[in-house]
């Protein structure tokens, strides 16, 4: 098989993205990653700067929504594995939503947030065949179905 | 063609689903609906008081966000239209996760809000078909598009 | 096996559905009929009525072409056979729209138009099953195929 | 993951494809394109030159109507993005039906038109997920949308 | 449950349906059936009789081919079981053709022929799950499966 | 929405179907209920007994597997929930292949078996939505998933 | 997009292949081509030869048919576009099996066939977007589809 | 077309997959191989180990099981053809759910096992498109359906 595509979705304010794809490639994985854009003024503006400018902040955020979900809807079908991280902040509607999409796909799910969040992400946990609480528990998980390798 | 089944997602601390569902009636729409159900502590305890009693808070989550996915998986798929509210209280991350899955399904979403989360939603807002503020709005929009009616 | 649903998409500005409509009924054809919203202003103005008004023309449309998406998506999924008509008015885009949105699904396709259009009209004519030229035409061709009954 | 391949359906006409295709060329994008057969009389007469003459223009349409059809369906199902141009002749239903072709397989849309026919491909702009009014704007959005770099 | 539907496809000149049909009666089965339609003329000349003349006999049964498909086709993907019937005479493709596109739906095939057609048949017989001699053994197949009650 | 149609599949020496299905009619449960045959001789021998005879053992066996997969595999198809039970007797792979295949196309499972079997049908049970004791937990999670009531 | 893989299925006793095969290498055409086991003896003993011995024809011919499957089945699917070729020998019924597996997973179909078979055929012929007499005029139709080019 | 990629699922106690993938290798056949994770502690523990200890062995199971799904279903998706085997210890009930699984997404399936199972295994048997009794039968199947050639 070639490399495992890994779609990597949810917050961007932290480096548990990095974190991730250092542990992957410092453990030899072969997979690759996919995100959406994490450029979080892009990721707003992307909308009204290709496609012309909004008056209402309802069809700016509108436009920017639908020209990200071309990227984020295309790579996640593609994906072999999707990751969704939830952090402390912000209301982060868009990670359970790309989890709800990916779950209604079939595609294998893993969530990686912390402890306190466990309530509050029941349903999105319920769907997802690992629930990891870091980063680097998500490597691992990675390493041993990827490679079967498991680091004890 | 039979009645349309109509999903209520989302929201249930107010009486968004009973505003639908009298507006409905009233209105005469050839409409039924389904949703989650919405006994707050019926829903998080039906894991273990139909399967068992669990010790760690992470596995009586999981045991009843399940069991509640046998409902709301079932019935999403059956339905018609998915309606998703979305209000000023709590996470909300199984609404969010309830409109990605009906999206990835293909099903017409109307998604309800109050304006002030229209930033937050964009990506929600962005796979549905109508964005409503109010229930009546919803009405309005399953009176037009079950029965052609439009009123002005 | 039930009534079949024969979806009626396309010219909204002629009798043709009636013409259908009323030639299946006095034959007693086996047949119910589903169509979008043929009332021409509700049909432009259902997105900004329900929903809410817009300044630029573009977002009004987009409303609208949304809500009535709501239902004609949905009856062209449920119909068992889709219908589309093209007259010799207007640009008529959305009626080959729903022609190859059927076509996607596998959707039986009817086609009628008059014999002048058959050029323009090529590749949607090359996905329909039955290409009638009146409207009488596509009766005859619902009583053969939902009785069996071909009148000579 | 490897090249996004962007099928380009509409207008032949105009040199709207060279202008994305040399705009996605300039900027380095990992694209591919596909498209029909742009050549006009080959497209129209490919049915009666490989498979044999025909009398009435009517099977002659047919026969290369589905001879197209081929290609141009096989090649949307592979494509991860479609770009349907609208111009200011012709009938152009061939590329409503692929918009709407593209829309029930789920692929993402990107319409291109200028704004004097927003109103008559309104349903089709509402299937979109980015309305462009010029090629250029196609290029941006393939840009942010394959490598995440906004160029404001 | 709802009854079964049952489609019959294939020989048209003796009298197998009826024998089937008249079994499951006298039996009592909770089953419907459907069929393509069985007036042989009928089926040969449908397509030029609603939909007008043709020169070339190829066209004539090209039109007649395809009316004829829009109720095989809708019929075979709402069934629950597919029959199909191999006599003595004639070319018999379309029984053939229907048995391979009942398979791809995933339908269950129950096929019939006498035991000297065994050899030509063998990979349609390979995609059946019952493959009987006698339009009587089907009817005990339809006996069992529905109802549970094995008559010996 | 109409009664939930629950398949149950496994083992057929206990009386584990009719403590479910007692436990529903006396709940009152909006419910209907689906099974292979129960009659082990009339589940070996039903396809020799339809459609003749078989010297080798193996494709008595092949026979009868087949005849009875017509009717599993439909019912299966058509259920909402999927139940599949596990006992302390044979081998019962049919039960596990029957999960794998309700698993496959994405309908709720719900497995049923005593705890010391917990280890060998953990694949099993991994794939499931609930993980029942006894027969009256199924019927516990019947009540809550098809009418909200959760008798604690 | 990388080559186009052209399924090859029917008559195994005359040179078409070769000439469609021989003819594409000619063009140079960006095409790869796959096909059922022509070595007639090979494909009626594939089952008992790996698989051990049957004493009934019929099972010698279900274990033969069913190996076969694997390598047809698979390789249709695979396939882009997939070409039957009817000659005047033989009941050919998997030939028809094999248009009505393809037709049935939405493959564009090219039928081959010379003018004499046209009645017998033209369920087959009303399923394909093309429909040639010769295997030069399938490589013709290779070659527009694939390269745009249209030798005339 | 690309190498086949064989999935071999089952039994992880003795070297039916070395005797597979040597044969298959001596033999230069274009096949790749895929298989669940075969170190049956790494197996057993992979949820603990990677995603945190667990109390309850129900829970450590099921954390394993579906940290093992990740890998095992993708790779059975991915798959041209799955081998699931079964020996003569051990319950093996996760062999008979990938054989389920992989039966209801239409993978052809081949079956290994000896005779002595051959009642228990009839149901998974009736699934399959071949059954061997030993490794080197199924390198056979696997010479014959991946080159054509018949080793007699």
């Amino acid at each position: 098989m070639q490399d495992w595509l890994i779609y990597l979705s949810g917050e961007i304010h932290t480096d548990w993205r990095e974190r991730i794809m250092d542990g992957a490639k410092e453990a030899g994985l072969p997979v690759r990653f996919a995100a959406p854009v994490t450029d979080h003024p892009a990721s707003d503006d992307c909308g009204v700067v290709t496609l012309g400018e909004e008056e209402k902040p309802f069809w700016k955020d509108h436009k920017g929504a639908q020209v990200n979900a071309i990227r984020t809807r295309t790579l996640i079908e593609k994906s072999d594995i999707v990751v969704v991280r939830f952090g402390d902040k912000y209301k982060q509607w868009n990670a359970a939503f790309d989890a709800g999409y990916a779950a209604a796909l079939g595609k294998p799910l893993i969530i990686n947030h912390a402890p306190d969040l466990t309530h509050p992400l029941k349903e999105v946990d319920g769907a997802a065949l690992a629930v990891a609480e870091t980063p680097e528990q998500v490597v691992e998980v990675l390493r041993y179905v990827t490679t079967g390798v498991l680091k004890r």
